[in-house]
């Protein structure tokens, strides 16, 4: 199969169930609102090393928030709901509390099940119980004025780990197809790429077969500069340099659906020559999305 | 005293020693070196609560980096060495190595002490060591190409907590003026602010009146809303609104010039009304930095 | 009338009919179209000085454009279409023909009237016909690659000087709460804010009292600063501060569109006192747009 | 000659005298300085079809600007002088007088030779004369506050059309090649890239073969696309894109470093084959900057 005459591999992404909470930060601009997103869901690469997944999903105009106010719906994630929970306490009581003109409310308000993000002892009895909207809410007096915060925050079962792989024979096409990729994805609701500009330069594989200590190393059977030394190596002929994009979503059809997008989009810029899935033969994540399915539709 | 018509409080701010590392992150162009630097820095606000404070220093031109590439100083804090090594490591592994084209160098090479960041393992024995200008790397096998990195990060004792608080009657002219003095800031090296763009909105206390499970609470000394209700408040009359600048820097200079600087720049914004400081009565920190001998130079 | 506190006079905006085109611009990620967009609609603040009034309309994503390619859509407006023609041309062949990667489109293809820009004879005779979606394009060979593009631009009779003044004792609450009105009007589709970031600080009067030679000079009438010497202010008691948001649009309707979300953003941002519009009596421009009519919907 | 295995054409630019402005534009924060300067210097490319060659030169941190405000420092450049005041008095009353909180100063105070840009009439004889810092100035009241301008600008014999040619067999990494080359040339003060994002997709020959009332059409012996079809195409073997990075400057000192600084960064780009110049055979312009000279230094 072909996009653009980019060639499809025939085969799968590998994804995983993993709890996901959303929050909307809001403040007195655009601008403001982004700033405090981006401290929030800083440093939430991957749950190997850090604490949480975690990233922007998008943006919320003025008429959809609660308080009319600009905001950031972002994402995090883990596959444990209970550090979960400290994250989302952690990152917004770190993070956005002590942002200025910030405000933060479920981004799941939809979601039957909620974890408590109780920040209005922070108050010390100062604080008040306030309505936003249709939004229980509290005002905890600041030196700033005063922040405006929700307690609870929906949590659903999403999924973790889809993926696709952008490949080239030269570095900056890859490189180039993979930032068109992310755009795309960024334009959607309900997905969310983790890595530093929503890229993954470097793929790890389970454990090392020389360093006993390590638990994850890189996967070289899909470096390109390993392809002659490596007899398993999955690098296929011409090409050089591989990009994956990695996308967790509130459900299999978000992430679905960000796979598709971005695909398409990678396929529109110059040099790319194909595009594959990271999968672990199917022994290890539940979800298997087939490259090739996306575009039946 | 007043600078362009603004009150300087006779007052001080108490600042405490912490330990401060730098990296220097270079990719192939200056947006992508700074797409990683702020995944880098991301959740490391305050070590209350964040496992590090960190932030992006400067702006590294091609000409000042060992690869001639572009790149951002980052800065990272702790007041635990151990935890700081342990940041260093993970946010380096976490968000650098795994982002595309980049690179990463040891930020003070002048240090003495220096911290192990022992990333080459993760090259599975695939690594090998190269010669970037005159810093000892390791060059590691990764699907995007491969990642140059050194392993021995300067470490020094510099000073966290340096800070100053700008206040106005209303809140825009308040935020302004902090925007302003984080924009002066930034153009500095040696120092940096680790809230979301520069500025914290809520200060807080050791401990809680009311929650005695609270190890921190709102500062209501310093909540313009509460004035009228704490009579121990230190908000001058006329003052509705506080953001706080707090500054870490590699020593007692980089965090005077910064406050000075920021201090300057808040004071040439319409609206701001008077700079203080925060301290704890000289019992905690060991430095105290006098705003009006800042000025004295 | 009030919106969360902030007094809505009860006056109204004279608006003027003016011919408006647009166009697509189209590149390899969104980054690259926004800077090319950014360049053709720059110098473009105001007809009485500029050869056009022009600005990013909204961002257009891949399964909008006719190439699949990220985009944007940019509007230009004269008061006559010959000088409309003459800049579109210009803007298109100087600012998007010479771009990286740079394609260009009819952005209003429902328009009956069309602006012919023909480009192709820049190609000497090498450039040739393609078909992009269902568009008649030209393909122009370039140095870095080719120029597609298509040769007739949808022109509509539009709405130009649809506006608004946002008020305050303070110019950092006024400057914060026009700011917040553009970015909720940055995100409907037919309309502008020609001006740096879409905020107006410097209104003008026809011709000037003083120096006969001018044709346009400050409107002293609303300038805080004179109100004490000019009689016949239009400042209310405590306002200091004016900024004006000055609106062109496709139709009437999305004028008024944006003077509502954009009025209901600024009276968001504390310390914004008083919402006004300009006019000039009902005297020069057959719309006259009433404030409090825009909120009776 | 070769950079970091790129070569380097033995070959030559061909440049020639401009008159050159220039204005340092300061606001209220660094990002209201730039916004303000990217509208003052937009819709100048090149003064074939625009009516001036401009762009933003440097960032002036606020010790180095007259009234103490972050600042930026814009260049705007002609071949007739008559030309350039005119477009310096229109940009700064059309672009620059009318943003909110913006200030604006002569940017070459070592100058001998002025051109006057008379603002103050604007101020309808309500404007009185300040002085900022050792600046003569005049303060207009205008509705945002005061607008505070220098009357007169500096202007020098500058050198325009500085140029290199970055080659790839793609087209990504030709892009990123003249995108780092932008980057490094932002660096410098004294030198501007005019183009969208400082980089020509587009060059173009005097006249055109086949249509007589073009002036100017493609450049067909640089299209690569072309080089089957141009038997003088100046094309190499293996080379399928060119992007051109054109130079303009306060001298010819300020032109050599920025296409030295610009050409080494374009090399280390991965992809990057090979870099040109691009003359007139010697004919036209009176400054052929040799490109292996550059690095002699």
């Amino acid at each position: 199969m072909e996009i653009n005459g980019v060639l499809i591999e025939d085969t799968f992404a590998e994804a995983f169930p993993c709890w996901a909470s959303m929050a909307v930060i809001t403040a007195v601009t655009k601008t403001w609102a982004h700033k405090i997103a981006m401290e929030a869901t800083g440093f939430a690469t991957s749950c190997i090393g850090c604490a949480a997944e975690a990233g922007i999903d998008y943006y919320v105009p003025t008429d959809r928030t609660p308080d009319w106010r600009p905001g950031y719906a972002i994402m995090v994630c883990n596959p444990s709901k209970k550090k979960l929970k400290e994250q989302m306490v952690e990152r917004i009581a770190e993070c956005v509390l002590t942002a200025p003109t910030a405000a933060v409310f479920n981004g799941i308000p939809s979601a039957e099940e909620k974890l408590p993000v109780k920040l209005h002892f922070f108050g010390d009895g100062y604080e008040h119980q306030v309505k936003v909207g249709d939004r229980d809410c509290w005002a905890i007096p600041i030196m700033g004025g005063e922040f405006i915060c929700e307690e609870e925050y929906g949590v659903v079962k999403g999924v973790a780990g889809g993926n696709f792989l952008v490949m080239s024979d030269n570095q900056m096409s890859a490189l180039m197809g993979a930032e068109a990729a992310v755009e795309a994805i960024d334009e959607l609701e309900g997905a969310i790429t983790s890595f530093p500009g929503g890229i993954v330069a470097s793929g790890s594989k389970v454990g090392s077969h020389k360093y006993k200590f390590m638990n994850a190393s890189t996967n070289d059977e899909y470096c390109p500069s390993l392809k002659d030394k490596v007899p398993a190596t999955k690098i296929p002929p011409g090409i050089n340099y591989v990009f994956e994009i990695v996308i967790d979503g509130l459900d299999l059809h978000c992430v679905k659906k960000a796979m598709m997008e971005g695909i398409e989009a990678a396929c529109g810029v110059p040099g790319v020559k194909r595009i594959s899935a990271g999968n672990y033969g199917g022994k290890l994540g539940p979800f298997q999305i087939q490259l090739h399915d996306l575009f039946k539709i």
